[in-house]
């Protein structure tokens, strides 16, 4: 007794009222098509298909209150792929919250005394 | 823009040093212990094999501070369980961290800008 120590693991999920919107695989997602510049990069460093990639950019697009990723015509690959400011702040917030919400967790499980 | 309104979805897991402590589904276990008074009858209740909730309450018992959940030997079918008050405080305070983070997320997700 009193020698165990807890942690917590937490997901989370953020839904718009017509379906999921954003969690940490589409925020990891962003971060990519921000680092590689297209989708098509992102989609193969995180071995996930082209199609599939594709749907989740266009389902977070529909679903956020502006575009998170603008897509450019042209170019090598048929086009890349940039983040709106919109999206930037997408990352920004979903990790804040996440870190925040860590702490408090944090401080909750030290309060645990079953 | 500006008509979307999100919610957010979390789940958690408690974690000891040596592993999974507790989630949503062992605490049901344990409320279903309390309303059952056997861990035959709650494994039945949610459908869950007899050997599968005797693990769970054997992997509880160990991580846990002092058991949670205490076997009452012979009576019907080979006897019955209750939880011992550190059960009961488990239950109360993984649903009272959950509607913790449940507040906040829910403040946090009106600030979201994106």
């Amino acid at each position: 007794m009193g020698e165990k120590e807890y942690t917590i693991r937490i997901r989370f999920w953020i839904d718009e009222t017509e379906g999921p919107f954003l969690g940490t695989g589409r925020v990891i997602l962003l971060e990519r098509i921000k680092e590689k510049g297209s989708i098509t990069n992102a989609a193969k460093s995180m071995k996930m298909s082209y199609r599939k990639a594709w749907q989740l950019v266009e389902d977070m697009n529909k679903r956020a209150k502006s575009p998170l990723v603008e897509k450019i015509l042209g170019g090598k690959n048929g086009g890349g792929a940039i983040l709106t400011k919109a999206g930037e702040e997408a990352i920004e917030q979903f990790y804040n919250m996440e870190n925040e919400i860590k702490m408090m967790i944090k401080e909750k499980a030290k309060q645990m005394s079953f």
